[in-house]
């Protein structure tokens, strides 16, 4: 059990990373549709291999939670393993042990997923139960302090422990100034001290639904038995209420840079982040989140992008430099550049070779040819991670569960084709603002803070 | 109406250092009560002259706001000017400018303020007016484009063409990582924009009752004579639904240093200021706010300050430079230290000459002459402070809206009187921790950002 909910979150948050950087072409024949009772289905018939994916995503992540509440949604996620009426805790684990399938869960931002990899004759079994902890959840007080101890030791763990993490999380609160990204999926330990059985019922009753949710079975199967298989199990699951439209504090203008140091001496070599939040997908004007892609993979994207070429191997000056754009977000996402020294290379010696690149390709732009092979590896990429059925299943689901469509994937390896020179050039340089960058700090400790 | 309404945000900014620096001793001899209905009363007997300060003070302020709304409590402070059934708009304001009277009121993070002041004659007909409108507003739909046009021209005077104030926005956005005393009172532009009738309405129905208001008269009137009026007025009015218990979302433990840069062509001279959240009086451990207080005083609180005699005077670093506590937030307060270098000398010279000071003090702490020489002056600050009837109203009026009572007022010299020189030095070792300030930059367009 532990060895799953410690991975939960860290899946949640290579998800959207992952999600972006997978489709290829040509996409698969998937079938899509709605039953009765709200619930959508996404069916990704993929036959090499005896075995289908089964994900419930539900539309619904920490970032959905109460004022002083956080981590709620990913505690709940926890508990939702804890039993129902009709199947006690311990009883999927042990049948999907049985038949040597897997398991497990994950809660981000924007969504919680639960999810089954397994031979195609249990997946009616995975749909009964996912369908019955749809809204049967029983929870008795008595799981409740101790999966609570869980979560705060997953905390100690995975945050506390790390100088890497601490600082990821008041970076994350530095750049989000209004939206409720600023706050770690994982919730602060002191408002994870005081969750209770009644804030986890609440939230669950108000978002756990079909009419919130996705289903995504990738795998050997057939559309159309897969909808009769559902139908049958959480098509009987009832609607829940209508939930308002799901709008977050937006982001204010920004007028000012802002730095997040961390000086620890667990820390070797020092290393810089520097972050700005751009539009995801789903708000950005048309284009401009193709070209942030490709933009991320001409400066930092690889061992041919300009910062590898520049700053590790023809200057030596870092040992490590790159560059990543999160377009998978429902709400504005973000673009990342980083980068450590090599020996006895100082970071500001980095820093100022990334800010030269990026002023580089601002004033001067990208050439076509530049553009066309960062395009290429971009698409070949996709080829490769798509080769794996549940990322496949993460690409679908995170998709649709962040409002959009089956077409926005089909369409996008041509959209990222369509992306100009220009358009690259005008992303970084309207994002790209130093006035306005937010870059984390992690020092050995005898540099000091400030 | 403008003149007003701008000032409004400004006082109530002030307000909460004003309030601290004011009391003196002996207290005055106040009577305090709470009618049926729940609202508390404070009288302040003086009578040096035939005028009377008249405030209601609500307990609900903007850190009380719903996500996604904010400046709205600071929206209906002004839509509270626009007329009820009985009293139409605009009548208070003839008949308090008529008697030569005057009348505003302001909203901070904890509470909103609605004041008059006049001859005691007309002490009824106020109370009559603030009784009427504290559950009769009409709020024609008419009135709220206008109106919200004049709360985005405040933004746009008081903070859009100002870079101290947008820094100041954004530096408590990055100190507060969790509690919403991170989001401006007057509200982000981009929501005050989306304000509403039903924002203000909902708002208003929630929190505008008695029983979560507090009544202050200061001036030359009897407090039975005032206790007949306010039952005749006040006491006429329907107690509201009990509010649950304030709780704000709380701070999380800080691992990091941060900064927020604003370069801006129209400033001069570079400052910073350091700030770090501290305990307010009201969370504070006994003994802990007074010497924060004393501690704000004797590094840099005039001219007799560590700070003013070296970095002034002696070593002619700095132009300016300064410490000040905020301890009479609901919730944590703050501690910052500033400054701005004098001629040819850098910015760096002067962070570096006040981080020796506050090293030195945490070091070798501070001697028993110093600390009374500082009781002294601040004790003395209090008396001139106090001379003034509405600054005395104020004193009152937020402590016990946030939560105090009149003995924590007349009990506070005594307090301060107390501390000792270890508590000084306790408390700038505790909290003056240079690992996790947070340091804001106002710098000359040329210095340009990181």
């Amino acid at each position: 059990m532990l060895t799953r909910t410690a991975l939960s979150l860290a899946l949640g948050a290579l998800m959207s990373l992952s999600a972006w950087a997978q489709e290829a072409v040509p996409a698969p024949e998937v079938a899509n549709f709605t039953l009765d009772n709200g619930l959508e289905v996404v069916v990704i018939p993929d036959r090499r291999a005896p075995i289908v994916t089964h994900m419930v995503w539900y539309k619904i992540g920490s970032a959905d939670e109460p004022a002083g509440k956080s981590g709620i949604a990913h505690f709940l996620e926890h508990l939702m393993f804890k039993g129902t009426e009709k199947h006690p805790a311990g009883e999927m684990d042990s049948v999907i042990a049985e038949i040597g399938g897997y398991t497990n869960a994950f809660t981000s931002k924007d969504v919680t997923v639960y999810h089954q990899t397994v031979p195609p004759d249990y997946l009616d079994e995975m749909m009964d139960f996912e369908a019955d902890r749809m809204r049967g959840l029983v929870l008795p007080e008595e799981v409740i302090a101790a999966e609570r101890d869980v979560i705060l030791e997953e905390r100690n763990q995975r945050i506390e422990g790390s100088p890497q993490a601490l600082l990821g999380e008041e970076t994350a609160a530095t750049l989000y100034q209004n939206h409720p990204y600023r706050i770690p999926t994982i919730g602060w330990m002191h408002e994870m001290e005081q969750l209770s059985r009644e804030d986890a019922l609440d939230f669950y009753h108000r978002f756990y639904a079909p009419n919130n949710a996705v289903l995504v079975v990738a795998g050997d199967v057939e559309p159309e038995a897969v909808r009769k298989l559902a139908e049958e199990t959480y098509g009987k699951v009832e609607r829940g209420p209508d939930l308002p439209p799901r709008v977050r504090p937006a982001e204010p203008r920004y007028d000012t840079a802002r730095t997040v140091t961390l000086s620890d001496p667990r820390v070797g070599v020092p290393s810089f982040s520097t972050a700005w939040v751009t539009p995801s997908y789903r708000m950005a004007e048309p284009g401009e989140a193709e070209a942030l892609d490709l933009l991320a993979e001409i400066l930092g994207g690889g061992s041919r992008s300009r910062f590898y070429q520049e700053i590790v191997v023809k200057t030596g000056i870092a040992s490590g430099v790159g560059a990543s754009y999160d377009g998978g977000a429902y709400d504005p996402g973000s673009f990342t550049l980083y980068g450590m020294p090599q020996g006895e290379r100082t970071l500001e010696e980095v820093q100022e070779a990334v800010s030269r690149e990026v002023t580089r390709l601002i004033e001067d732009g990208v050439t076509a040819e530049e553009l066309d092979a960062a395009k290429m590896r971009f698409v070949r990429g996709l080829i490769f991670a798509r080769d794996e059925q549940s990322n496949m299943a993460n690409i679908y689901g995170s998709r649709l569960a962040n409002g959009g469509t089956v077409a926005d994937i089909s369409e996008w390896p041509d959209r990222i084709r369509a992306v100009t020179p220009e358009q690259v050039q005008a992303v970084a340089a309207k994002y790209l603002d130093p006035k306005i960058a937010v870059t984390g700090y992690l020092l050995p400790s005898e540099n000091g803070a400030q």
